[in-house]
């Protein structure tokens, strides 16, 4: 039974991922993996040292996944040159897409990753806060322009982009927490308090 | 030597609470509780029947201090009258009161508990949801108080209510994630975001 390598640790992962994603990390074992995926410990120690190198392969795997939604809606904003309209345009591109699949798994797997100490004193938590400097980067910029250089009283461009993690974070938290979705909708506030800011 | 059992429990309690801080819930093991509270595990059972047990009553004396705060809260604003400056000012105490360890612990413990599918079906998360629609329902008040009933186009009072905890939410996990304290600034985004949608 010949098996491809990068499957099985593609199937390795995937089941990794279901199982934090219902039962968080401290609670997901190397056997209950190995179980779940169908593979054997032999296979699960060959692409993994262990439960921290998994929690970090499931981290960069959405930590990308999110880089390149960011770039994604960065393009698409890109014909656009009015800074309003640019700041609005990209919130409102994620109120869109924010009932899919990938928003709760990343919302998930970073809240799971941000409750283990271990994890963010081995550096796992290193590649969550890479994502949050580079939405923050991006944010800043497009908040800057749109305010053309002077925001609101006491609003500091920054913190205001940090809100947009905040929120989603939150919302996410707020959905698991009442079994409802929240995620666009909390969202959506936060548009529409920042076109009041704008006017 | 005869002990206290009430302060045995509370012994208990606040050694489970500090591991869950630190390890998350789904790493607390029952021996790590009995271990760290100095107790046995003779008293750890014949005060919980088990872990889930357990964290039933971490999360009822969490939930129990933050129904507190919120009356506090709406004690501190009893005084004034003035629809607007009522809700702005229910907003600002949270923000001085932001940095306190009660914030990080609620936030932290509600957090662990919700990246746990079976404390979710067990019913621990019920008490989350009872404070979270506490507060739903305060501020839902204070702000359609403050709008006259007319909010402006697209905002739902109780979606912008919920939009406290979901910043409170969010940020506890923002800091989490950068090491850095975010809790204050980012309800004083929110605060000043409320501000422009009044003006």
């Amino acid at each position: 039974m010949a098996r491809d390598s990068t499957a099985t640790r593609e199937r390795i992962l995937q089941a990794a991922e279901r199982l934090v994603l219902e039962y968080g990390f401290g609670s997901t074992t190397v056997d209950g993996v190995v179980a779940a995926s169908g593979t054997s410990k032999g296979a699960f120690f060959h692409h993994f040292a262990g439960k921290d190198d998994l929690a970090k392969a499931l981290v960069a795997r959405i930590a990308a996944a999110d880089h390149h939604v960011l770039a994604a809606a960065l393009d698409s904003i890109a014909p656009l040159t009015e800074p309003t309209a640019r700041l609005l345009e990209f919130l409102a591109y994620f109120e869109r897409s924010a009932d899919t699949v990938t928003a709760e798994e990343s919302g998930c797997l970073y809240i799971s990753v941000l409750t283990e100490r271990q994890l963010i004193d081995t550096g796992t938590a290193d590649q969550i806060v890479a994502v949050v400097h580079a939405w923050r980067a991006a944010l800043t910029d497009l908040i800057q322009d749109a305010f053309h250089g002077r925001p609101p009283t006491g609003i500091d461009a920054e913190r205001l982009a940090d809100h947009f993690f905040v929120t989603f974070e939150g919302a996410f938290l707020l959905s698991r927490a009442t079994g409802e979705p929240h995620l666009a909708a909390q969202l959506r506030v936060m548009r529409l308090m920042v076109t009041a800011l704008l006017t």
